[in-house]
């Protein structure tokens, strides 16, 4: 690390810019390769100034997850916008302000909500179906093809709503446990949309495909139209352990005093605990729970540390180390820690903005 | 619920301030008749109004998390904190500058950091040695009598550097299985902390003990000073399931809008997940895991469902909801629903507001 090193002293998340641009260009090369619209989720940042980074890559649309996160991308200059979360019914003055600047894209999985919101809708936009592919979460199994027509027949009832086409988030690529499991749920994700794409042909609908793991690992997008990953920009520790990244790209990381130190257990405690990291964890192939992997910061960023220096544990503020001897004896209390997070997506959410390694300050949304 | 439900469009903190303040009555009185110092942790909800209800209640000292909450209370009128966190001596500055002002006591659990601020230290301040009676997260394991002692003479080297006492939070009670086991770990803990008190009887150091389970169940606190509980003032549904409280002691609950329906299933898909009630969960009876359990609003508040109605899987925004046949048939999308935090300090983090049953809003610190 660098001079800034001496101004850190509370848990300040770390940005490697230029990883992160890196990662956005392989992005929208690989996107532009495979004939996909590039349609990035800015929730894993939520920057206006790192979506600008996106700009200078060539793109013009991209996802979020809320209606406020719309609003203040709106406000820095996007105009083509996903809100990818179930249309929330009671958030319409919103979106109808919305609607009436900008290009807005809602989902819609059910005859219901879009007859709901078809009441309350003062101005037109485009309607993704969403669809369950196997994550269990949100939308509609594939093959409920009768459901899927109802909402069509639904939204052609309207002028203001124009059915775009079919949106799925395969989501369970991060529950798999190899590059190839990973590859196989994209394939049959996929395979799912092609039948939907041939059965609804008439109606034109682009297919939109989107988690960081099946982006990042397949070669073959066939019958998708568009691409909207988010987590890449900055990978995280999960998505090098499933496979979807290298270490090396890996553009983030939390720099975190440490508070105090216990030979007896090799384990420092550090201020950065679950407001910080979050409370999201990965399962260690020793059967325990990592909250974050240790590294050493140095000049050019960090140096992660190898399997088994682990955050084992958070509470609100404390984060509890445990080290290899060798790595143990590196630190002393005052010192600093970096911890590659879990899942950059919600450690970016805690700590609200970001420090270069040049030591600029990038700030999120409030 | 009443007529503010119309407003709520999004994931929003309600608060029972009627139960809360009951929470806070009890706990002050329970000190009373203990004749205990009553210094409650105001991390939990971090809010200068909710601090005036425990003043109405003859609490004057209080504890915090870190320096800058710490700052933030002392702008509200505040002057007698702990800062129950290991010291961080890169905010040796913020310190520094508190002490000068008000009554500040710190932790310390080392010889070399007592030394180390003591370099850096400007105005007089009180010192606690933190204690580790078996949660093994930060402080000094009890029966290590030579380095306590090390410590101590560390802090005789200082005219700024005063002992108050020892200090100790049993945080294993958290992972107790009964109300009993909480009793046993409180136990256990008092006996080593009086053990400490004898042995360094010419200090005559104060007993400062801290945790919500063992302060809400135990009746026998001989030989402590202080308490500091700070989640009791709002519980959750851990602290119910582990037996602090009851379920109608609980003074906080989400209310979320619901997005989708999926009767196969028996789910429900709510706008309120990770970043709102935190990744915190609870291992259910039944093997599963639950990030919280729902409930319905009703004209007083709302009704916590039985077990088996609860979230079961949260992402970024998303919560999955699984609900009992008959509750089930309850919900409509674009209604709310209330779930009962896991932890009530996670997720009023999170969510930075609060708002009452009767609508109005209180803010937390920024």
């Amino acid at each position: 690390m660098t001079r800034q090193d001496s101004m850190i002293n509370q848990p300040t998340l770390l940005l490697n810019s230029e990883k992160a641009r890196h990662n956005i260009k392989r992005m929208a090369e690989k996107a532009r390769l495979n004939n996909l619209a590039f349609r990035p989720h800015f929730k894993t940042h939520q920057s206006a100034t790192i979506g600008e980074w996106f700009r200078e890559e060539g793109v013009k649309a991209i996802t979020v997850s809320s209606v406020s996160m719309a609003a203040y991308f709106v406000n820095h200059g996007w105009d083509d916008i996903t809100i990818a979360f179930p249309v929330n019914l009671r958030e319409m003055d919103g979106i109808n302000e919305l609607a009436q600047h900008i290009k807005i894209n809602l989902l819609v999985e059910s005859p219901e909500t879009a007859r709901q919101m078809q009441k309350i809708l003062k101005a037109e936009l485009d309607v993704f179906i969403e669809i369950d592919t196997g994550s269990r979460r949100s939308g509609i199994v594939y093959n409920d093809i009768d459901r899927i027509a109802q909402i069509i027949e639904q939204l052609h009832e309207s002028s203001l709503t124009h059915l775009t086409g079919f949106l799925t988030h395969s989501g369970h690529t991060y529950q798999a446990g190899s590059h190839e499991e990973i590859l196989q749920i994209h394939r049959e994700s996929l395979t799912q949309m092609r039948k939907l794409k041939a059965r609804f042909a008439a109606e034109q609908p682009l297919i939109s495909i989107g988690d960081t793991p099946s982006c990042s690992l397949a070669d073959d997008f066939s019958g998708a139209d568009e691409m909207r990953p988010g987590n890449f920009v900055f990978y995280d520790l999960m998505q090098a352990y499933i496979g979807s990244c290298s270490p090396e790209d890996i553009a983030v990381a939390v720099a975190c005093p440490v508070v105090a130190k216990y030979p007896q257990r090799y384990e420092l405690v550090i201020y950065g605990g679950a407001i910080h990291l979050s409370k999201d964890s990965l399962g260690t192939r020793n059967g325990g729970l990592s909250f974050g992997r240790a590294a050493l910061l140095n000049e050019s960023g960090w140096e992660i540390l190898p399997e088994g220096n682990e955050v084992v544990s958070v509470s609100q503020e404390h984060g509890v180390v445990k080290l290899q001897a060798e790595f143990f004896n590196k630190f002393s209390v005052g010192d600093l820690i970096a911890v590659i997070p879990v899942h950059s997506c919600l450690t970016a959410h805690q700590l609200r903005r970001y420090q270069t390694l040049e030591g600029d300050i990038i700030q999120m949304m409030d």
